[in-house]
């Protein structure tokens, strides 16, 4: 299961093998109303991730890996509460957690380490076989991080 | 209650008031060890804050508010790591969560809005009426915001 942390919307996808390839089994976005209590946010972000992990029992919750360099410093920090809340309830449920650096997700998902959210949203369509671009890019984002993680995993995409 | 959120090492102090004065309940630091997997740092910080909540029932959480310049962005989005799971901590115990300036509390606490760490601990060592000044500064820092959270809720110091 690949997860796109973000305080207003947090992007998720699980993927599943299947006899005739790879299946999406649920994606979409958890999102916090912007007048609530951070601490209200965080525990719905939280309990939404630990019920995903409930559900669908992933072998492995996989993320993107900081970067050195954010435009956004306070953005980037709300973030990181966020993130905070997802990796303590990957602890919580057993689930190990990969942190994957983006221009690599980005690389193997379209050949292009700087690629814009619409390439990796293409990307992710063809990949999946889907019959749509995956929307918004968060869900992309995150379908793109677990696809990558998988091939981490079993070895091949 | 007071805490100083940090991956490395998370200040807690919790203030009571007594007909004497106020006292020091409890004051430390949770440390993590710097070799052991974010997931399961966070899921200690969590855990431990967690289990202050429940033993000293604080009327009030108090912590550093943001601000907008960091000088090691990536240090700070890992303190926000920190800042996330101690907010669940809130939430999942019903405590409220007061968010104060930095130099509002520096200024406070020692009449400078940027005194250095050791001018707060002596500051902290002078209002608390301690022995000693409190060591590490973390603590010193948490036991300045209890100060002033207290202070806003008994609307005196």
């Amino acid at each position: 299961m690949g997860v796109d942390p973000g305080l207003v919307a947090t992007g998720y996808g699980c993927l599943e093998t299947r006899p005739g390839g790879v299946a999406v089994v649920d994606a979409g976005v958890i999102s916090t109303p912007a007048d609530e209590r951070l601490e209200a946010r965080l525990q719905e972000i939280h309990d939404a991730v630990r019920n995903l992990l409930e559900k669908h029992a992933p072998a492995l919750l996989v993320v993107e890996d900081l970067y050195a360099e954010y435009t956004f410093p306070r953005t980037a920090i709300l973030m990181g509460h966020a993130r905070g809340v997802i990796y303590l309830a990957a602890a919580e449920r057993g689930v190990a957690v990969l942190a994957l650096a983006p221009a690599e997700v980005k690389r193997a998902i379209t050949a292009n380490g700087a690629a814009t959210k619409a390439q990796v949203q293409r990307g992710v369509q063809a990949r999946l076989g889907l019959p749509e671009a995956p929307r918004p890019s968060h869900v992309a984002d995150s379908l793109s991080l677990a696809l990558i993680g998988m091939s981490r995993v079993l070895g091949r995409l």
